[in-house]
C-alpha cells in the first residue's frame, strides 16, 4: 500500500506537506527480513499507477523478491496516516475496491509456496475481501499439501471488519499454522479472554498451531514452544514510532527460526529488531540490518 | 475532494513529498466566484475524518458558505496528481464507494435551492453514483420548480462512467438548465460532433439549453444568446497551470451574468478569470479577486 | 496577526525557512471556542494585503464568524518566532503603526455586541494605541448597556506597556467585567502581589469582576465564583508547544460557562483545552474538538 | 533589512513556506561590489534581534566589512515579498519605526567616509525619516569637505514618500553626487519627463551631478560622461528573478569606474552584472564574481 | 556514485536544502534499459557505508540486478551537483581514491559476462584508475573471448584524465568494441577533429568498431552501420534538465538493437528516450517506459 | 569543511533531502570564540569551488577573520552525517585527498602568528597528511619563536590514523604547548591509560604541557593548572545535539583565559558554552554568545 503521512505533529488540516512512502504488515515483515539477511519473496496486488510502481519499486528496493501483479481496473490501496499529537496516531484506509483488495487465488503462484522454506500470511489478507481471503486460503492449501511450513500473524484490523467475522477465519486457519503471532488482545479475539498471556498461547496452540508467541509491546513476549513457555523481556528504549515494532519482532523470530536458533535466541533477536524499529520514524525505514542489532540486544537469559 | 499532488515533476516514485490541498470542480467555481464577490453556498459530503475538516475548512476559508454533510461509514473522497513532465499531468480518483460518491436526494435542502438566484451543477456528481445522480436530478427538479436559474457545466470525466453513460444523462439534464457550460469535446459527446464550435453551441440549444457557451481553452470561447454568436478569443499569457481554468471561467461568466451584465462582459470576465487562473500552480489556488483583473483583460471588443 | 515562525531549533540567522500562519490571543481564544461548538464572532483590524487575507481566511477557515476591517493605510500586524532552543522560544512584534493598532472606536458596530451572550476583551488591545483602548472601552461601554456578559483576559505584554500602564487600564476595565482571567503575575500588575493564587482571585473580585479565575500553567488554576473558592490541578502530559496554552484554558472555561455548566465542569474542561493546545507545535493548531477532550480529562473532583 | 519571500508563486495566503533572507538596494550593492572584488565597507543600523544578526551576517559572509549599528529600541526593518505570478511580485514593507528608519547624523563615522575612495548614497535612506535623511546630508557633506567622489542612486520607494517628496531631495543632493543612477521614470521624479532617456542624463547633469547614468532594464542604458553621450543595450537573456538588477548594474558600473576603465568597458561589465543577477532567484544571491561574467559579455562595442 | 544536487537554482553558499540521490552513467544505462523492459545487471564497487547502501537499493528498485561489491576501506563515490543558473550546472566529484575507483580484475566474475547478450562499457571507469582500467580491459577480454557484443561509450571527463591519456584507451579498447557511442566532441578525442560528424562515425569504425553512432545532442544523431550512413533528427522538446539525455539515447538504441530492430527504428527509439530523460529535472529519474514513448516519437522516417 | 547531514532521522538511504553546512572542530572553536567577543582568525584551506566559497563566507559571517587558501587542485573536504536514530549519528569523511589535507608549510603566514596572542591546534590537521603535519610543526615553531601562547586539542580522529601514530605526534607537540585540551580517552593515548582523569591531566603535564583541561562531557571536566588540581562538573541540561559541545568547552575557557580570568571562572564558562550547545542540533549554530550563558550558568563553586 502506498503511505501517505503528514510531516508534523497536529491536525491533518495545518499539514503543510506529507512524505510518500509505503507500509503494510507484510511488506514491513518482508523489508526487516531481507535486512537481516533472509532470502525473502513477496507477492502483491497493486493498481497500474504511478503508486503502484512507488509499492513495487520500494520493496524491491529493499533486496526483496518481488512477485507484484498489476490491476488495470483498480487503484493501488493507500492509506493516510495523521500524528495528532506526538503519542496518537491515526490512519485511514483507501483499501476496499482498490488494488490489493482484489486479489485472487488465481493469482498465486503453486510452484512459488512449494519451493519455499516457509510461507507468511497475515490475518489482513482475508479481511480485504472474498476473492483475497480465498487467495488466502489457496496459498494455505498449497503449502500444507508440499510440507511448507506456515507463519500466521493475526494482524487483526477492526477497519476491515468485525472481531466475530475474524474468529472465525482466524480459526479455520490456525489448525493448518506452525508458528502463529498474536497481540495479546489478538489472540483473545481468536481464543477468548484470558487473565495471563501465556494462557493465550495455549490456547493458541490448542487451537490448532504448532507453537504460538503472543507479542506485549513494552512488557516483551510469551511464547510456548514444544509444550515449554518462555518468556522475554522488551528491551528498555525511547520509542520515537512504535508502528511497525511488531512486524519488525515477527521478522526477527522467523529470521533466526529459519536459522536453527533456539527459541530464546529467536525472542531476543525479535525484541530486538522490534525495538530498534521504534527507534526512527517510518513503519518500516528504520528496521535493523543484522550487524545492527549487536548494540541494542539485552544480554540476560529468557527465562523458561 | 482531498488533492494529494507531487511537489515536482517527475515519476510519482521519485516524489519526495506531497502537497496536501484539496480539488474539485464544484468547489473551484464556488472559490472562484467567492472571489469575484458573489455570494455562493457549497453543498457536498465528506467523511468524518481529518481530509474532510480539510476540505470544508479550505472552502469556508475563501468566504463561501458551507453546507457540508458528514458521513461516518466512508472517507473522504481524494485524487493524487502527479507531474510526469512539465506539460503532462496524471490524476487518480479515490472517489467510488467513498463519501462524496454517498451524496443521496436525502443530502438536499430545498429551502437552500429556493432561496438562491442560480443553482449550479456539474456532469462530475450523476457519474460518481446512482444515489448521487438522483440528488443532481432532485436539485434540478426543485430549482425547476422554484423558478430559480440553472447552470451546467457537463464536465466529463472519463475514468467516471462511458461516453454513452454521460450522453444519456447530458440529455436527460439539458431541457432544464438555462446556462449550459462544455468544453467542445464535452458538447460532442452530447450533441454529437460537427466542425464548429459554434454549432455546437447551436446544438446545445436545440437539446433544451436556455443559453450555451463552448469553453475552447487557448482559443477562447463561442457563445449562442437569446440566437446571437458570441466569440471571444483567450487572453494570451504564458500558463503555468491549466488545471482549473476552465471553472474559472465559468465562475467568470455566472459572476457578471448574476450582475447583469451583457454577454460580451461575461465572456471578457470569463477569459480573464480562466487566464489568471493559469498563471499559478494549483487549481484554485491562482483564481483572482475582481481587483486583479483589470491587468489582465485585454480591450479588444468581443465579435459578434 | 501574522505569524512567522522558524521550522528548526536554534538562532533565527541559521533557519532554513519560516512557516507562515497567524496568532493572537484573540484569535486563539475564538478558534478554541469555535472547535468546542460555541459560536463566536472576531472583530479585527488588518492591512488590504496579503498578510491580511491570511488571517481572516485561516479565522474563517475554523468555523469563526470574521468582521475584518481592512486598513488601506497600514500593513498587517505581524510577529517573528524564533525557537533558540527546545525550551526558550523569543518573539518580536512588528505591531505598533500597524492595521491592528489602528483600530478606532467607529470600528466597533453596536448591534453585534448587542446581540452577542458574552463579550471577549484582552488587555492586549488597549496596549496598542489610544484609538484601539478607546475601542476596547467602548466595546466596554455598549455591552454593559445593553446587559451583555464580559469576560477579560489581562493578557499583559511587556514589549507593548509599562507594567504600571497596564495596571491603569485594568483597574479602570475590571469593575465592568464579569469573568476575569488572569496568570498569577499578570493578577499582581493589577492587585498588587500576594503569597497565594487564591488571594489574587479574591482581590480581583475586590477589584469590581464577577467572578475570577487564576491561570498557572502546570500548576493549574484557581478560581473565585460567588464567594466560593476552586482549586483544580493541570493534566499532567509532555508538553511539546505551550504557547496558546492559556487562551484555550479560557476557551474550555467559557465555552462550558454558555452551557451553563458548574464550575469544577468547567475548570475541568479549561485545563483540558489548556492541555491538549500543548501536545501540537504552534499558538492554536492542536486546540482540540470536544470529542477530542475526553482521553485527556482526568476524573478527579475538583476540590473546593 | 530582513526579508521573507514566498517559496511558492501564488497568493501568499497559500505559501507553505517563507523564505528567510536580507535584501536593500545598499547591501545590494555592496555585495556585489565585494564579488567583483572592491574592498567595500557598508553602514546600517538593526534591532537588537535575532533579525539584525542576520543582516549583519550576510552581509559580513560576501566579505563586505560591516559597521552595524544595534539600536535596542527597535526591531531590524523588514519586508515580505510575495510572488503573485510568475511575473508579479508583491513587497510590504515593515520598515517605518523600526530600527533602519532611526538612522542619525550620530551614526556617521567621518573618518569611514573621509579615507574612502568613493561613497554610495540611495533614494532610500532620506526617505525613511527625518533623521535618516539628516544622516544621508552628513555624509554627502563629510565628503564632499573630503574630496570623496560621491555616487546616487535615485531608488524611488512609492510606498516610503511621494514623488512630489523625493524630488525636493534630489534636487538637495544632485548638485553634490559625483555619479548619478536613476530608471527613466525615477529620473524624470527628478528633472521631469522627457521623450528620450538621453535628455534625462543631460537633464540629470544640468541638475548637477557630475555624470549620469539611465538605466533602462531589458533596453539597456544611456549615460552623459565629460558631455559624451553613451548607449548600450543589455545582453538578452531568460530573467528568472529581475529583482536586484538594477542595483548589480550600479555595482558593476563603480567597480570598473574604481579600476579607472573607460566609460564602454564600465558600461559593459554593468549591463553584464545586471543580466546575471537575473538568472537566479533571490535579491542578490545570484550576483557575480568577476571570473563569471566572460561567459555573458556581449563582444559588440558599445554605440558613442 | 551518490549525488547531492543543489534544489535551488544558485550558487551553492544559498542553498537551503540538497538532494541526495545516485548518478553515474552506467547506472543511468541500466535504468533507462530496465524501464525499457530489457533484462540487465549492473556491477559496481561502492563503500560498505549509507550512501552505497543508497547507490545499490535505487538501482535494485528500478528492476535491475545489481553486483555490489561493498569496500570496506574507502567511501562511496560521490558528485557534488550546483544549478548556477537555469541553464548552467556545474558538478564537483569526490570519486578518487573512493570505492569506484579501487575497482580490480579480481571483482569481475567470468561466468556473468559470458552468459550475457551484451556487455556495455564506459569510458569513466579506466578513468578513474589503474585497477579500473584493468578490470575494463579484463570484462572486454573477457566478452570477447566469450562472443558476447561489446557496446562502449566514450563518455569523456575532463575532470578525470586528459584528452592524449583519453585517446590512448580509446584506441585500446576501439578494435574489441561492436558498437560505438560517442558525443561529437568525444569522438574527436579518439580519431582527430572533423568538419561533419558523419566523418567521425566512420572514423570510429576505421578505429575498430563494429558499428558507431555519434551523439549530437539537439541536432540528433549520425550512425555509420554495416557500410550505410543513417542520420536522425532529434525530437523537438523544450528541456527542463539536458543530464542523462545520452545515457538515454544509448539505451534506447542498446534497447531496439537487442530486439533486433532495424537501425532506423533504433535512432528513433534513441532520441525519444533521451528527449523523455530531458523533460525532467535529474538524471535518470525521467527515463521513460517503453508504453510513454508513443507520445514523443516523431513520425517522420530516417533520412538514410 | 563543508557538512552534510541528513535532515531525518533513519538510515540515509530513507534522507528526503540534506542539510548543506559547514563544520570542523577548528571552525566550531573560531565560531564560538567570536560568539563570546573574543578576536579571532582562522587560517584554513579550501578548494576553489563552491563548497569552497560556503565554507569561508559562513566562517566570516560569525565575524571570524578568515585567510583562506584556494587549492586549484582538489575539491573542498566535506563529511557526510546520518542521523541513525535519535541517539546514534554516523559520519563519513571525504577529507584525504581534498584541499585541506593539502595544507602545507609554506601557508602560513608567520606574521599573522607572531602578531597573535594566542596559537591555538588541533590534533586533525597533523592527521590529514604529511605536509599538513609538517604545516603544524612550521605554525608551532613560529608561535614559540615569538613567544606566542600555543593551545592545543589532541581531537583524536580514529578514521584518519591509527592511536600509535597519534601518541607520537602528540608526544612531539606537547611539550611546546601552553595549553593542552583532550577527552579521558584522547589523553590516554597520549599518556596512557588511568584510573582517574586528574592523574591523566597530571601525565600530559608530565610530557610537557604547561597546563593541562580533561573534559568529560556530561561529568564536566577536571584540570591542573600551576600544580593546583580544578574539578568541574557539567551543568545538567536535556541535550539535542552533542556534537561541538567539546569545541565549545575549549572555547569558553580560552575566551576568559585571553581575558585573564581565573582557573574556576574559566571552566564555568568552559561547561556553559558546552551544555548551550548541545541545545540545538548543528555542531556549531547553537554556540551561545557570552549574554545568552547567563540563564546556564550554574552558581555552585568549583571544588579545588
Amino acid at each position: 500500500m502506498a503511505l501517505m503521512s503528514s510531516n508534523t505533529e497536529g491536525p491533518l488540516q495545518h499539514a503543510r506537506s506529507m512524505a510518500l512512502g509505503i507500509g503494510g504488515a507484510e511488506s514491513n515483515v518482508a523489508i526487516a527480513l531481507a535486512r537481516l539477511g533472509t532470502p525473502i519473496t513477496w507477492i502483491g496486488r497493486v493498481g497500474d499507477d504511478s503508486l503502484g510502481d512507488l509499492v513495487l519499486r520500494e520493496i524491491r528496493a529493499e533486496g526483496v523478491q518481488v512477485i507484484g501483479i498489476r490491476d488495470p481496473e483498480a487503484p493501488t490501496g493507500m492509506m493516510v496516516k495523521e500524528r495528532r499529537t506526538h503519542s496518537e496516531t491515526r490512519v485511514w484506509y483507501y483499501r476496499r475496491g482498490n488494488a490489493g483488495s482484489r486479489l485472487t487465488a488465481d493469482d498465486i503462484d503453486p510452484a512459488l509456496i512449494q519451493n519455499a522454506s516457509l510461507l507468511h500470511l497475515t490475518g489482513i489478507t482475508p479481511a480485504l475481501s472474498a476473492s483475497a481471503a480465498e487467495a488466502t486460503f489457496e496459498a494455505l492449501r498449497i503449502a500444507k499439501a508440499a510440507g511448507v511450513t506456515v507463519s500466521f500473524d493475526l494482524n487483526f484490523r477492526g477497519k476491515l471488519w468485525s472481531r466475530e467475522q475474524a474468529r472465525q477465519v482466524y480459526r479455520r486457519i490456525l489448525p493448518d499454522v506452525d508458528l502463529v503471532f498474536a497481540g495479546d488482545d489478538e489472540a483473545s479475539i481468536a481464543v477468548g479472554e484470558a487473565d495471563a498471556p501465556i494462557t493465550l498461547a495455549h490456547r493458541l496452540i490448542d487451537a490448532g498451531a504448532g507453537q504460538s508467541v503472543v507479542k506485549l509491546g513494552e512488557h516483551g513476549a510469551v511464547a510456548v514452544v514444544d509444550g515449554v513457555e518462555y518468556q522475554r523481556d522488551a528491551i528498555r528504549i525511547r520509542p520515537t514510532d512504535t508502528v511497525g515494532a511488531g512486524d519488525g519482532f515477527v521478522a526477527g523470530y522467523l529470521a533466526d527460526y529459519l536459522l536453527g536458533a533456539d527459541v530464546p535466541t529467536r525472542l531476543t533477536t525479535a525484541v530486538s529488531v522490534g525495538a530498534y524499529a521504534c527507534l526512527v520514524p517510518g513503519d518500516w525505514e528504520g528496521m535493523p540490518r543484522r550487524s545492527e542489532l549487536a548494540g541494542l540486544t539485552a544480554r540476560e537469559p529468557v527465562s523458561r
